[in-house]
Order: C-alpha cells, then structure tokens, then sequence
C-alpha cells in the first residue's frame, strides 16, 4: 500500500536503491500520446547529478518503456518503465547497519516491517524519485498539450539566494543544507481540481510532501498571508483580469485561471560527513559520520526540484482528466 | 468524486450551507467502540461561533447518529450523521449572485459545473467542515484508546500572538486577518504512516490543505529548517530517545516515537465589511462588501482550530488501521 | 469498508433496516442533469411489494434529496437521498435473537464484528437495496441521454416460467422458492469496460454478486456457451453486424455495439413458515420457523429485479464516465 | 485504469503478448513473509502448455522477482515481478491485422482506444494472465499460513466429463470447446468477505469474470438452486456444523467456516482451424481461420484452472488482511 498515485493516471513505483532495478507503471494514460523514451530521458538527465554541486555518483539513469506503446503511440494500456541500477556496491551499508543513523529512516522502517533492506536505503532511498519524474514526463507531454508549463528553480539554499556558493560552502565543510523550491505554471484552464477533500492545493500538498526530506508546502503569499489583513490578501478580479495572486492560483480548490503557484522547504542532507552522536539499533552509543571517500550530496533539495515539477504534473494531470466527467454536457456519445 | 476521505477509515460528506441538512458517512469504523451523540457534539460545540471572538450565526448544530450503532456500540456498518440546517435565509445572496466575490469560490465553481449553488456559499462553505469535526470526534474516541491526544491552537492571528486582540480589531474595523494554528500530539506509536505516497506527513498535509482558507503547512522546523545546517537540523537519537524535533515526529514519512507537530497557515477571511473593487459574472465592473447587518467573522482560522485536529485524526486512525497488516506476525487468525 | 460502489459515479449506502432511516450518498454525478425526486421514486415504487405476489410489508418508501440538486439540476456536489423507516416493529425480533436462523447471516456478523444488530436483520436485510434502486434510478436518466434501456424480468420462479402460478402455490405451502432475472439492454455504444480487471461482465458480476440471495450469473449463452464448440458459438461479423451474441455484448471486455445479455440466480428466500432445525447461538438445538403472522415474501427473486437493473445502470454510468477519457482525442480544453 | 485488482493486497499487471515482457507489481504483501522465484515458478509451470493436451507453444515464462525482498522474506515493499517474452514472431499478425476475427477483443479494442497493438492479442492475451497466477502463488502462500488450501480442476469440456477425450476430439477437428471450471476451498475461517458491496462472492464473481473467456460464475447449487425450494435448500445449522452446502460457504457475504465453492464456464476458444466468415475493419466481407501451422489451444478452460485459483487466492488474501480492522479488539498496540 501507499505505492500508487492518483485517481485516473495512476502511477505505481517500485524498487530499491540497491535491488536490480526499480520502475513505474503508468495505469490511464489516455491512448493516441506520441511518446519516446528520450521524452522520459530529458528529464531523468536533470535529476542526475554528477557535477560539483550534487552528488558525484554517476548513476547512468537509462529507461526502458517495456509496455504500453505501439508505433510511437500510448495505447491506453499500462506503461511500464524500467531503470536498471548500476554500479551497485552495498558493502558500504554492512558496517552500519545497526546504526540508528541520523534523519535516516532506517530505526521507522525496522519498527514497521520487522526487517529492512538496510542496502542503500532501500525503498526510502531518494533514488524511488527517478520513477516520479520519469512518469511526471509523460504527465508533462500531455499538459503541453493544453499549454500548461512550468517554471521551477531552487529560490533559496541554506537560506541563500546565492545557491552556488552556499552549496560549494556546505561541501567544503562536509556538512549539508536544505532549501526552498518554487513552482510557478503557466496560467491553468480553469475548473482543474475537484471539491472537498480533493482540492488542487490538497492532493499537491500531498504530492509534495511524499517527496523525500520535504517539510513544508505554502501556496501563493502562504505563510505571510497569514499575517495580512482581508482587504489586502483578496486577488481583486477587475476587468476580467486578477490584479494579484495571492491564493497561488486557486479559489474553493479549483484553478482560477492564474498560473499555479507554491514554494516548498526541503530540510538538508541528512548524511554528512562530520561526526554525529547517535545509538546503535540496541541502544549502545556511537557516532555516525559519512565515510570520508562516500558520495555526499550536500543539498538534496538541488535534485528535488524536478521531483517537485513531476509531482505536480502527475497532479494537474489527474485533475484535467477528472474534470473531464464534471458537466454533463461534456459527456459525449462514444 | 472528492467527497470521500481515507482508505481505511473512510469519510464522505454531503450537503450545502443553506439545503435541508449536510452529513457525513463514515465506512470503516471498527465494530465495538462506544459511541454516544454527545461525543460528537462536545466537538462540535467547540467549532459552534457565538461570542464575539466569533461569527455571531447561532448554528446550533445537533448532530443525530443514524445508522451503525446498536446497544451503544459502532457494529462495523456504516455511521451516517446529519445536522439540519436551521434559520437558514438565503435571501441576502440573490442580489449578490452575480458578483466575482473576492476571494470566494462563486466563479470556480460556476466554471466547471455551468451552474452554481450561490446561497451561503453552496458546496464551498466553511459550514462543510462541521461534517469533518464530527467524523475527527469518532477517530479521537479510537485514538484515545492508544493513548493518544492533541494540543491545537491558534498560535498567531494577524501576525500578532495577542490574539483577541488582533480579532477584536480587526472585528472593529470591519476588516478580517488571516491565522497560523500549530498542532502536537502526545508521542505517536511508532510506525504509523506508509512509503511512498502514504506518508504520514503527505496524507496530513492533504488532509490540512482541504480545509477551507488554508493555504500552507509546515512540520517540525519547517520553511526554518529549510535554512538550518545538517549538522543543526538531525534530531540525534541518544540514550533511547530523540534529542529535537525538527522533523516533526517522522522519519521516512512514519511517525518515530516523538509528537507529531505541525503548523498551518490560513488566509484572512474573504468577506469583509468594506468596499472592495469586483467584476460580475458578466464582466461589468462593481464593488462588493459585506451589509453591515451580516454576520462577519474576522479569523476563520480560529473556528479552523477543532476542523485541524478533527482531519488529523482522520489520518491518524487511517494510518492506524492500515498498520495493521504491515506485517505477517500481525495477522490473526478469526 | 465494503459500503461504496463504483470509480467515477460512486455510490454509498448507509442504514438498517430497524433503523431511524436509510441512504445513499452518490458522488460524483455529472452537473447538470435534471432530477427530481418522482424520477427516483418511481423505481422505488417498483420495488415496493403490497401485493399477493411480494411481501405484504407496506413500506412506503418515501425518498428525499438532501443535497446536490439546485433549481432542478444536479450541480456537481453529492446528492444525498434518504428514506425513512416506517412502521418498524423490532419486538418480533427479540425471542429469536439467539437462533441461527437458517440461510440468514446473523451468524456470520456475529463473529466477524463480535456483535450484531439483529432487528430486521439489520444492515443485512434486504432494505439497504432500496438504495440501490434509488442510486440506479439517477444512472439510468443519464443512460437515457444516450439511448440505452432495459428489458428486465424475472423469467423463471421455482423452475417454472409460470411465475405467478409457482408464486402462488409456495405462498400457499408456506415456502419459498428462488428465481432466475434476465437482462437485455438496447444495443451499447462500443467502448464500455476496460481491460484487465475492469472488464464490463467482471464489474456487472460483481454488482450483481453483491445483491442479497444473488447466487450466480452468466453472460450471453453462458454455462451453455461452455458445451459448445468454437465453431458454433463465435458470433460472426458480417455485413457491419454480428449473427448472434453469445457472449452476450462484449468482447475483451468491452461492450461490442451489441446488447448487454445476461441471466442471474436467486436462491429461494431463507425465512419460511415451516419449521427447520437449527441451534442457538449457544450451540443447543432448537427449531425455527416464521411466526404464523409474519410478513412472509415467497420469492425475493421478483423484488430484486428492479435491483438488478439498478445495479447494472451503476456499472454503466462509471463505464461511461470513465470511457471518457480513454482517448486522448476525448479531451478537451476547459 | 483497470489494470489493478484488490483493495489492501494491490496487484497492477502490464505487458503485451508480444512485446518485451510482462509483469506485475504487488503492493501490500505483509512484511516478513519467507518467499523465492521457485514458489511462484511452480504454478507458472502448471499455466504452461507444451503437450498434447494444450496449446504447443513453448513460452519458458521464467519470473524474476526485482523488488520487495531481502535475505529471503517481504519487506513490506512492492513485488516487482517480470517475465521476458521470448521467441516471439508477430509476424503472422501482419497478414490479418485488418480482419475482424471471430470472439477477438481487436475491434472493440480499436474502437475505444483509436489505436491498436494487434501482436498477438497485445493487452488482451490470455497471456497476461501469467501475471496473475504470478500474483496468485503468493498469495497462495499467505492463506497456508491460515490452513487455506484449494482443490480447482476442470470438471466438464466441450459438455463431457471425459476431458481428455473431448479435447483431443476437438483439436482432430480443428474446433475448439469451452469448460467449466470448479473450485472448492478448504473450509474457510469465519468471517472473509464485506458487506454490502465487496461480499465474498461479489469480489470472486468479479475476479473470475475478468479472466479471459470466462462468461459465468455460480456459488454453491447455483442456478440449480434457484430451481429449489427454500426448505430444501437452505443449509441447516446442526450440532455446530451446515448439513449441506447450497450455499457455497457464505452467509450474508461472508465466509460461515465451510469451504468456499463455485463453478464458472469459459468459452470455446475463439481462433480455429475452420473458416468462419468475417470482415474487415473496412467492412468488406472475408473469411478467417487459423493457419494450419499455427498453435492452436482447443480449449482454453484447461489452461484456466490454475487462473481461476490464482484469482480466488488474491480475493482472500485480500478479505483476510481486510478483516484485521473489522473489530477494535483485533487493533494492537503498536
């Protein structure tokens, strides 16, 4: 359970860190999508890292779409896409696998399941994301379809403006920091979420903070509107146009016909290499630091900004295709 | 479809503001649990306005328990509650029926659906969350009996922590400030929440941002953490227990043992006593402010307090009951 | 758990049969469909015995729309249907509350919830299915839209196809006696059902499965179809239409253009006026008969035919709405 | 949509007869269950043909398990579960792409989606099914842990009782026949199954009915039942056990400890060695039979059996994890 995604395009992921492979099924994506696997590839190349400012293991991401397709099209059918894991080496893991490491969720898992693939961080690891942006790919091939696109970047770095420089900081001094991701879509069609409980803003909340080490979702002025008085924080709609946006995009749950728009706080790396006073699984003190020659990648949130734009594409997508049932008059005679 | 919440222990409201009655079907409900009318209304009392730190509507909310108690016991099938709805006088919105009203739901909602339900907000009214406080009455029953309680407040209303200060200006001038509720619960057991869509904070933040007016969440140290170092931020697990709380009670998307602490953010009340620059539906230019002889309430957020805790509960019970066939050595035998 | 039926057009049903009242909550209802509460309760009425054929109780079943319909149409939002209970007399109940009563599930609810709402044989009684006739009633205005209709009709009572005769006579003898429904639409528009798991017939058995007494169903020729050869029994396409429907208008799953077919069996009705050997719930012996005045209905099978086609409108109307989206060139920009 | 079965134990199939592979993802195996690839390969290996008695095709499924396991046992994360298509030739597909063929699923299939994989039947393959038996063998392996075994055969071909001479009979003629599969339980704890809409035998009506060719389902007597009376049928509870099955072991939609039992009809095959008259997707009229160097299966139900379990297992295992929440004495603390 808690492995799939959605109502109408639902997506299911599987797969360890250290296992052969790990991939995704794609249940109703509608059929007649022109769709490659270079599609998918553009953007599991922007989550690779590889360079100074993230982790420097070169995870050689390829996808494979094993179903679903027949001469370049989606045919209504599942789409299942594989990435096989390479260069896997989980010797690293053996020593410590009795710490309690810190921020890891390695003492969570073992409370729950009574075990735990301690390799890699198993089914925990950041690397489960490669199949959300692989399946938020094929979301983003539809919603160009309807002129929806994206604009998502890391705004802040350990509370930084300047993210190089304070992702280089983080790095020289072994340890990490978080950041905040804002996402800003085209203006939406209007009538894209569904009252109550799947309000736009609900279900990309949760879309969001399924999403490894992210702590936090506001949306539009968020927070700060929360300081703001009424006749300040109301988007005045004159002329046809909303003078502001400060909802970020929505009203009673539904787009409104401005772009999307939401920041969210990712906390840091939780590995790092400086020494951390921890316990071992039976209780014993200890300390826990990265091994000097691992990878380190000192600001995770660099990596989730594509996740974020997967997440919430998978999301819009969903919503599109639920408000296709809405009226009564959109309902054709098949 | 977005009218049910939960897989487990599953929530289904109906109802708008001004019909016959609104309700809610509750399917899931282990059999056993004492359950009284008056459990429920306790909770609802709380959420009733009335005094001046509230809107002045006298809502007296009667809740009747229709179906799936017998000897004063939950029987497994289906709970239905239902509130009328009483002095409903739907008079005062027909000459407003036309007008884009700042910040509500009237055009959304005419966009998707062709038509709309205008009087006291329809299907979008805050009166909706009535429904989720007396299902959250039900969950807390259940959470009780793992000894686990809430603390909910409003911790800001307007940026100020003097609260009734802030709301009683605002009520003065007519004008209406938004609010930051933080909720922390006793220590959770461990284990609750699921990778990888499942997670306990995802399916809270889901559950948070469907209440209306909300419109950000954080948990532990949230957007701050976002700004801490790795080496500041790791919640360090020392001689059998988590020395912080920065994660807000989760490790891996399960709750490790700690409170569960969040905050949410909610904006300014929509409806305000003063004029404010709006379009009709037909585009014609106009103002729009509330008569001053109606019902005005400056903080939604803090009628939003109880709606929190209730949708909190929601998930936590879910998450409960789902955690029940998280391993095999659970299973019983019947 | 088990209380909601259907993907898109979701149907929840609540209430027992000595209880105040029973209902139904259907999301997920296209916006704007005209509805009134005659167009619901005429199906209603069909199901309501009173007569020398049917069960003497006079239910009077008088359902109300509590939500989800604005000036005569739906508006999107959950319409909420309720039916009160009517003179309900549980004492007849009490001096038998400890007896396995023969072909009745007080046993089984007994053990799976450790309690049991034994009046009327509570949320297991053949009432809940006025529910279902009452959520039909609204699929089929919608299958109307789309010129799809019923032809339904019990065709065989007690092994005879003089129904009213074999009726009569167990009605004289105290028994009862089972019955078998058969089902022809008007010809489906091509494209209803999905591969795999959601096939039209496997979604129709189930629905059908799920009404009380049902005990089997067969598609087209059916477990007849099964002693033929290929050679006879593939229904040929020629000249833009096929020779015959064996497999009773699908094909992979999917409505083939041709009538939906199928034939299901009701077991006779478990309470008769002649003693049978039974035990307490304790395990002593004893023997159980109706009490010579009680409410007495031969053959449930002829109430149930009316739920039968109310059951398969559900299925219908979810193929329908979920068809929509099927093709990308189904969607439209809102 | 459609490609997933089950509500806890959640299994998504994928993969076209001809393309690369086939597969299935199962979400919600309890953790700690002791599992290898030998224990799903043997019931493969009973789906596999290869003599005279089935269809010559000589498939090799070979599975592997690529996720969810660690030193031997569940982790409580997804199965990934694949098996390579090899020695496939589409190449006889070419010729008779454009040809409506008698019982297949290509012209609803082209219908709904505007496109279709016509390689061997793509999605609708019984190949599929595969996946399914897969999925069935784990759970297969659950329900022993609870004393659940199955005894399922065919019990008539072609209308005999003489199997394997109706069989063979049919491939001398080049024909085919359909069969009727039964399946009896051990006796099943007290207490599977949901009601009012996921009852014990509306879940296995659906799960069988969704295996290709299946056109019928009957529980206990059946359709021979509803030729009864009630004081012959009704199974009487004596001395603390049923003197009779009828019923087909639930009462009310559950599970009343004796064994589960059910019979379903499946179809003659569709493809023949015999011309059958046809047309094109054009509409021009034409013949089709199977080439007479093709496989030919004469009767499917034979390869069916094994499906038919393998169904009839997720549904329990599915109704067995479900019933843990069914009371709140069976909630642990966790």
């Amino acid at each position: 359970m808690g492995n799939t995604f959605g109502t109408l395009f639902r997506v299911t992921t599987w797969g360890e860190s250290h296992g052969p492979a790990i991939g995704v099924v794609i249940d109703g994506c509608p059929a007649g999508l022109p769709l490659t696997e270079e599609d998918i590839q553009k953007d599991l190349d922007k989550r690779k890292p590889g360079n100074a400012l993230a982790s420097p293991r070169a995870e050689k991401d390829k996808v494979r779409i094993l179903s679903g397709l027949f001469e370049g099209k989606t045919t209504g059918a599942p789409l299942s896409l594989m990435i096989e894991n390479k260069d896997v080496d989980s010797s690293a893991y053996e020593p410590i696998k009795n710490i309690v490491r810190p921020g890891h969720a390695n003492s969570t898992y073992l409370a729950k399941y009574g075990l735990f693939d301690y390799r890699g961080g198993g089914r925990a690891s950041g690397r489960e994301t490669a199949c959300r942006v692989a399946a938020g790919a094929i979301a983003k091939k539809i919603l160009q379809l309807f002129s929806i696109s994206f604009h998502t970047r890391l705004v802040e770095a350990g509370g930084e403006s300047d993210i190089e420089a304070a992702i280089r900081a983080a790095q020289r001094e072994g340890d990490s920091i978080g950041g905040i991701i804002e996402l800003i879509t085209s203006p939406l069609p209007i009538g894209l979420g569904d009252p109550v409980f799947d309000k736009l803003e609900a279900n990309i909340a949760k879309a969001v903070l399924s999403i490894p080490a992210s702590k936090g979702i506001e949306f539009g002025s968020g927070f700060a509107g929360a300081r703001m008085k009424g006749s300040e924080y109301n988007d005045l709609f004159i002329n046809g146009s909303f003078q502001s946006n400060n909802a970020g995009g929505t009203l009673g749950g539904i787009s409104n016909g401005m772009p999307l728009h939401f920041r969210a706080a990712f906390k840091p790396t939780s590995s790092i290499k400086k020494d951390q006073a921890s316990s071992t699984l039976e209780g014993e003190a200890t300390t826990f630091s990265l091994p000097s020659h691992s990878r380190h990648d000192p600001c995770l949130a660099m990596r989730a900004v594509i996740v974020v734009e997967a997440m919430t594409a998978l999301v819009l997508v969903d919503a599109l295709l639920r408000n296709e049932t809405a009226k009564l008059t959109y309902i054709q005679a098949t």
